[in-house]
């Protein structure tokens, strides 16, 4: 946790040690107790009502996008957008630095979203420099960072476990595109805080995870294996993590090669499942996950797109300095 | 009025019974009372702030989307809006009920309004098959439904008669594209429920009304007669309502071969109407809507608009179960 | 100031008098002391909550758009917002006159950004005529007038003289494309409030002020010389204001000929201003401000960007009749 001058930006996964991820996890089942009444919502609406938040998402997201903003709703912060730079000052000559110091004398926090890598540790440090530093988030970084989505992972399967243990010594699956999706490398980084984890990795061969990332689990001592038997890797497994083929990063559509049907869960294979495993998912899916499977007890990914937001929640009261003064109302 | 578990979807004007129609005309009515006062704001902006609205519109309707949205803002509740479909998961190859599935994580209502015939009812059946079923408005499907236009239709005929017995017993003269304006449908089918209505249909014989409504409205035992002699129906009418052409749904440009000047309002044509008489029309217009009737007092569609607003507000209220809260201020 | 039943439009800068300046730059200090603790923000956030606006702004702005939506979230309002007009009912082939009555029936006022010079007074006039007349704020009118621009000016200027005796016997040296830039017009016509101003005009000869501004400067007996020289032209100067070759309005590109490297203000000629002068520039720029200046004490355009949101709000407050409710909190 930042304990300097310097805002609280969040700009990658690697920030999180494990007593952040502790309080954070804590913090947001604390605050969603407050779900429960319009008095505790109330409550929640008037924590950040006099701030103001802007969304700079310059890469399509819709899912990312409403759950901050939502977010910001749930705390009473009115949101200024960005969502199309084509409208911007940019058509006028301006330069990204100065547009997003524009940004940053109207408003109290910038959340970015962009498909260029580094931009939001470019901006955070450029904005450091001013007269009115702002606290930046980043909300996905093309095929980079996206460190919210790492953070509502770990409370997703810390929830999950909440009564066997938490996260420490639990077997987690990911299985999919392994390459290029950020999700699967910043989780994995982030679950080498735990104790005693073993992580599967499953994919076709050519969707494998990268050297460094391997190199990086490594030296952290996680043992973690890397097959493509898919169903032989869900024996044993508490947590499987599925997730899609990024082909919007395709250069020449390579991945219509590759036969994902393997590394897809189906209905029919619950069988080879724990009865108190979870099954999570970035979404948006596709084939690779069966619809069938929603009504599975197992089945946790539509909450785990709604503990984003809470996540999301819990977050904004941190880095705007409220977390202190959350007290549970009498429910 | 739905009173099971399910969440109380609008989806197609049929639904409206009258009770109904007479409980939220009044409901209506009591609620524009806060509008004199800020305390009464005030108070509005309060029933609702704990909630959230999305407001997802793929079909452009400027109108509409304000109308709803302003809804919103009276009642405290902040909206978030898909207007767009092209920036959404969707380009990403999720289905439409995930895309839906995932606001109603994040919202507690959704507006809709799309190019799809049915597709609000498929959704709402969706989400009422999931953990988080979240009531769906239907805000105009294609050339299918638009129950609030309806509504507001009804509540702007109940006020313009209020002195003079309210709806039952009056001539309604519906004139123009009666063929594939949706208003026309829905409003004349809800019209149904009072006694002794008139209904004028007046269009060109390519415009005529189709067959199925013919039958509904002679089965429900609604006096009705289909004429092209526009002036002619003028007579003894009580309300004149004026639609466009929807050349939006011409496959060929056929409209363009059809003279509409026969059947446009002129402010000549004002002497042919009753002194009591009301002029309505959905907006917007082109030339089938005289601009300098808008001064004659008997020109309601400047007000038939905001009346949609405030149905919408005393909607959201019952739809989220706060109606009954509403109790009037000391003004 | 209007004082008659009009609503309080504010649509060119000519309609600013001493009077009004000297009060709203008063205003405007007195509202920004509530920036300065959660309790004087939230006061603020409640002066409009009962109010809603609408952003119509049809000529990209981010700057101009974002300093507005952020001055009505201060004080509580809710925006909405029309920023491409394809998704309009312009479409279906309403008039804008129709189209900015229906924003009417929604929302309390209007704030325009608009392509076309004479819009915003053509609709202020069309909507005194109806039954509910809104205030219209002209945010910018292509080459027109930006009055809201001239007044955010006007207070930088009065807050940077504040312990020199104010914004009077000051000499203002005006820098750039002084033909096209709305700006520049503005400001020195309201400069003309003040007296013994002497104002400087820099530019390339295919860029000097043009002639109707040159009677109007004569007229009111304001001091005011033409040159080239740029260095010189700081001698002595007490504000200089840069602008940017507003090359959107180029007919053949013809801003690509002329050399603006003449009149750009490097770090290196900082040593030809005097230690109290101030350096301003409306942004966007591009290369004639060089960004080195940025950590100069006398650089104050960022500061006058973000004393624009100030000035906004205090301007939102006149209109909508609320500012002489602004007391002081405790703080």
């Amino acid at each position: 946790m930042h304990l300097d001058d310097r805002p609280f930006h969040v700009l990658e996964s690697s920030q999180f040690d494990r007593p952040f991820l502790d309080y954070i996890c804590l913090l947001t089942d604390t605050i969603r107790r407050f779900d429960k009444s319009k008095e505790g919502l109330m409550y929640l609406r008037g924590l950040l009502a006099h701030k103001r938040a802007m969304l700079y998402f310059t890469q399509p997201s819709t899912r990312t996008f409403l759950s901050f903003q939502s977010a910001c709703h749930i705390l009473g912060m009115p949101t200024s957008e960005i969502r199309d730079s084509s409208t911007s000052s940019e058509r006028k000559g301006e330069s990204i630095e100065d547009s997003l110091q524009t940004f940053s004398s109207y408003v109290d926090i910038i959340i970015m979203r962009t498909q260029v890598p580094g931009l939001c540790n470019q901006i955070a440090n450029h904005l450091d420099n001013t007269d009115r530093p702002v606290p930046i988030i980043n909300a996905g970084s093309g095929p980079d960072e996206h460190p919210t989505q790492a953070l509502l992972d770990i409370y997703t399967l810390n929830r999950s476990f909440i009564r066997r243990g938490g996260i420490p010594g639990k077997t987690i699956t990911l299985v999919g595109d392994l390459k290029r999706g950020r999700t699967v490398r910043s989780l994995s980084l982030l679950l080498a805080n735990y104790e005693d984890i073993k992580i599967r990795f499953v994919s076709p061969k050519e969707y494998r995870i990268e050297d460094d990332l391997r190199l990086q689990l490594t030296k952290k001592g996680v043992q973690f294996e890397e097959t493509s038997d898919f169903i032989g890797a869900l024996d044993g497994t508490d947590a499987v993590y599925m997730t899609r083929v990024q082909d919007e990063y395709d250069a020449n559509n390579e991945s219509a090669a590759i036969n994902i049907d393997n590394y897809s869960l189906k209905y029919e294979d619950l069988c080879h499942l724990k009865k108190e495993a979870v099954i999570m998912h970035p979404l948006p899916r596709r084939t690779e996950l069966d619809t069938r499977i929603d009504k599975d007890p197992r089945a946790k990914y539509w909450r785990q797109e709604r503990n984003g937001m809470w996540t999301r929640v819990a977050l904004l009261t941190m880095i705007l300095g409220v977390h202190r003064n959350i007290v549970l109302p009498d429910l």
